[in-house]
């Protein structure tokens, strides 16, 4: 399938919707303003020289081009005179600072122009890539093609670096980005030699050449240990990861190639059955931000990047388009309501880069010497990051959050996720009326469409639809479309154990509710959350709260109690306790607490 | 009470027997040949020179010294020419190199002749303190006073140094020792200074000229923090810490100092209560070797170094001395049969610096690169390490492991520890005849011992004694007499479970047998040890094998099993599993396995 565009679609309710809004109104503003306090934005203007303070980072130009991405996003659904200004001002700087070779790269031209395309691990063709993705986004947002050609001629001078001149030190990017970005330019211009420059660095990757790396690194950190046809498991850094799998899927997508398909495949079904948290998080150390090993998932030191996830849905929903099968859409449901989001603040305003699933306040007290320390992850979201690329990521994907709604394969209509919103396409039209996710109700009006599949959350257990309907790949299929369509997804919160290899979890469980995984908190418990089990005769009642954005929960369960000895003989001691439960992604937003999403069973 | 030395006393058989019999066959060659093989004995010739290899470390004068005063240990009780020639070889050496002011120190005369006291943080007083405990040892044990004198004339020079002229660059030792070895050279010698110097050493401990450390330690990492005797939890590192309160001990005892004597008993009930390891290993995190804060006892990363787990037991009975209560003997008799011998292999060859109560093997392959991973603990016991304190310590333990047996005050006997032994004291003779700790049955027979107290250990929950007697601080009181004392304690497995602070245990138990603490191996079970769960209705058989040195049980329990999902509905699919267990102290012999002595529990 294809998705429907978030262009021809109208979010008007729900969880998403909140999101995008709460995006437009205070994120976007947010992430800006702390980039032009961090000489992000100034740096556009080259003029940084030795001494001045803010020196560019080799990354910045990545941040900025996310967020100008998200900018593009919004202005293709509303007028935003204040954000098309920054935008506009930003692409001027480019335009301007462009080198007549075509050469854009701000720490490569102003700080060591001497260096350009020397060091793979330099993110340069990482930024190229972003700087596309805007480009792409503007002009089919918008039109306006200004940007885009400054970045075609950008991307003609790699192609003449990379393929024709091959007077780079190296042959791909240390952090893949630009392959997908490539492909994206290639269906906005038709320019067949961006797909040639994509499967250039696609096919070239594992070759030994790659394999030159810091001494630190090693070639599986850069998915660089072997040709990507012949990788079967999710490895390495987990973002440059995804984003590498993304363009192999557009790859496949576009040249046919069953073998890069096949890859794919196996190395998603490795992430989602062997490596992958509950929250849609991925990556299990902060150690290289890396995938580590199958069923290695440790929950406090779990980093699962903010922008992994959102590479990982990335991956979901080139995979979705590549087999029309809801399980990859659920996946996608997982990150957006979980492991993403949780990225995010309620009030819109500030960060996580990693995104645990369990905070031991203890843990940040415990080593005397604050220079000999384990390192964790913060408990608190904050405004930017030295390395601040997630907060602009999340910027973009909720700017176009609208995208992941709807596909279409022919005269066939998919609904992958479910939110009020109505989408208009092609002479075809579609509605959702829902208040998902607080409930699983949702009535489904269309006009001109033939078939219509509606995906069954892999989460639900039991639903009802008024109409006739066969399932196929997760999707009730409805070939005789007459009239409103009511589909019922009952969401009741589930117990949800995980696999045994995963020994972390063992003796304990999750608690879910619809799309939601659900945490609890010491804020509203006690401090001593291992001290709590719940009852393994599940009992659960959801309460939806506007303020936590999802549902809250009251589990019946118990509380241990010991007595000051430090060893004793085993009892049974366990009081009656009513463990209370937020969304996952709602954690942190009421001041530091204790939080676990895995919790002792008995 | 006093403790009847080592040198009254004979064991005859069971585990500490066996223990100190294979020190003296095998453990100290081993040592020996090691020391030998890095450089460590012929250093004492102080003739390396700037570009000859095994360039001597600034504490390897501390490991020989340790295994000297082993080697005295063993040649108070038996003829021993090869170990005495080896021994008074050194003497030689330490008599030829040692300046003529009484200085001695390989590193500080060698390598950096002009740096004598001037860092802190070389362990330059604790070497001192090593060598004195050594010639004591070898005085006491033979009445050869040549070493004593020696390293008299070293002590002198020591307090002249800071006592009198006050000309080195620190006040306080950067790593404890000395201090009761000082207190050694005092009891040995008669001469006051020595205990002055002591004293000097503990009451300038926590001024703040001591606090200039390097930039990545604290002053709580050498107890430095806070005048001693304002200190109330244990801190810092872990076997300095516990050689300070040793110290302190000591000192309260010579000196009647009541507020240093309090400042014992609140450190010692914050470790015991607090902070150690149900195998009495010390020490929670690799970072630093530190105590962390109460209740924070990880298993897979439990540093729990072998010498801290001695020091604590140096400590306790220290304590036991100073207040005739049978819970320090307790603690001694926790880390003589667990988290000390566990640091030794059971050939008597190889040793653990660390001695983690879990290993999963997994932590050690999961990070792609070695320039970036986690440590774990080694998993193989060593011959030797770079920092090889543990080896020789174990030596030295080992060969007086007689002095933990008895205790005398006045005409009061104490027995605190089971072992088949006689012992003659001031015309008293007292004999256990028992094969503990196969079996709890003692036979007891004294003879001019006018009251006995025998210990009842923490662990056994019913005994018998054959006459009548009283209990009071944990030792059973016969007053009268009459014959032979049959004692019986019952040692059965028991299940125990931690304080529920201790987050990392919560819904898990350990089993113990008599003195045992009991492990888990995969070798003996399967390869994933958090699929198993004991029965709360614990039912365990234990049964006596000679070449783990202890029992091994077979536990009613059971193996969870679970589909292949990442993730699925909560189920309660379980399987009857035997679990079998093995004495904690015997893990790691054979061959690489998974180990863990927390298990879920059900």
């Amino acid at each position: 399938m294809k998705n429907i565009s978030y262009r021809n679609v109208t979010l008007n309710g729900g969880f998403l919707h909140e999101k995008q809004l709460l995006n437009e109104a205070v994120t976007m503003d947010a992430v800006y303003d702390r980039f032009c306090e961090t000489g992000r934005i100034d740096a556009f203007k080259f003029e940084w020289t030795e001494g001045k303070e803010n020196k560019p980072h080799f990354f910045w130009d990545s941040d900025v081009a996310k967020w100008m991405e998200a900018a593009a996003y919004i202005l293709a659904k509303k007028k935003a005179p204040d954000i098309e200004a920054k935008l506009e001002s930003l692409i001027d700087l480019i335009e301007k600072n462009q080198g007549e070779d075509g050469y854009f790269n701000i720490y490569f031209t102003v700080c060591e122009p001497e260096a350009r395309y020397t060091d793979r691990s330099c993110h340069e063709l990482y930024c190229a890539g972003h700087l596309f993705e805007a480009a792409v986004a503007y002009f089919e947002a918008t039109g306006k093609d200004r940007f885009l050609r400054l970045m075609e001629k950008y991307a003609d001078y790699i192609y003449k670096v990379f393929i024709e001149d091959k007077s780079a030190a190296f042959v791909t990017p240390g952090h893949e980005e630009i392959e997908l970005a490539l492909v994206r330019m290639y269906r906005a211009t038709g320019k067949k030699k961006y797909l040639e420059l994509a499967l250039f660095f696609i096919n070239s990757r594992g070759s030994e050449e790659n394999n030159e790396l810091k001494p630190e690194e090693v070639p599986l950190y850069t998915q660089s240990h072997t040709p990507v046809r012949k990788q079967t498991t999710a490895d390495g850094h987990s973002v440059r990861a995804c984003y590498l799998y993304s363009a192999m899927a557009d790859l496949a997508c576009e040249t046919d190639d069953k073998e890069l398909f096949d890859a794919c495949k196996t190395i998603f079904d490795n992430i989602v059955n062997k490596r992958m948290y509950i929250t849609g998080g991925i990556g299990s150390t902060r150690l290289g931000e890396t995938f580590t090993i199958d069923y290695d998932l440790p929950n406090s030191k779990a980093y699962a990047e903010t922008c992994a996830a959102i590479s990982l849905m990335f991956f979901a929903q080139r995979m979705l388009q590549l087999e029309n099968d809801a399980r990859y859409a659920d996946i996608c449901e997982r990150v957006l309501y979980n492991g993403m989001i949780s990225g995010l603040s309620l009030d819109g305003k500030s960060f996580f880069y990693e995104n645990p699933l369990e905070i031991d306040k203890r843990n940040y007290i415990k080593f005397p010497s604050k220079y000999n320390r384990e390192k964790f992850a913060i408990t608190q979201r904050v405004g930017v990051f030295t390395c601040s690329c997630c907060p602009p990521n999340l910027n973009r994907v909720l700017a176009s959050v609208a995208d992941y709604i709807y596909g279409y394969d022919k005269d066939t209509v998919y609904i992958n996720q479910f939110a009020s919103s109505v989408a208009e396409f092609d002479g075809m039209k579609i509605s959702q009326k829902t208040d998902y996710p607080k409930s699983g109700k949702i009535k489904i009006n269309t006009q001109n469409v033939k078939k219509l599949c509606i995906r069954i959350p892999s989460w639900c257990k039991s639903f009802g639809i008024n109409v006739e309907y066969k399932t196929e790949k997760g999707y009730a299929v409805i070939e005789n479309i007459n009239g409103e369509i009511e589909v019922d997804f009952a969401m009741e919160p589930v117990l949800i154990q995980s696999n045994i290899e995963v020994y972390e979890n063992s003796g304990k469980a999750a608690v879910c509710c619809g799309p939601y995984v659900c945490a609890a908190e010491s804020v509203d418990n006690i401090e001593n959350l291992h001290s709590l089990f719940i009852d393994k005769a599940f009992c659960a009642k959801a309460y939806y709260d506007e303020e936590l954005c999802g549902y809250v929960l009251r589990v019946k369960g118990f509380k241990k109690v010991t007595d000051s000895s430090l060893y004793s003989s085993y009892s049974e001691n366990y009081e009656d306790y009513t463990i209370r439960m937020i969304p996952y992604a709602s954690f942190a937003n009421r001041g530091e607490s204790n939080m676990c999403v895995w919790i002792n069973v008995r």
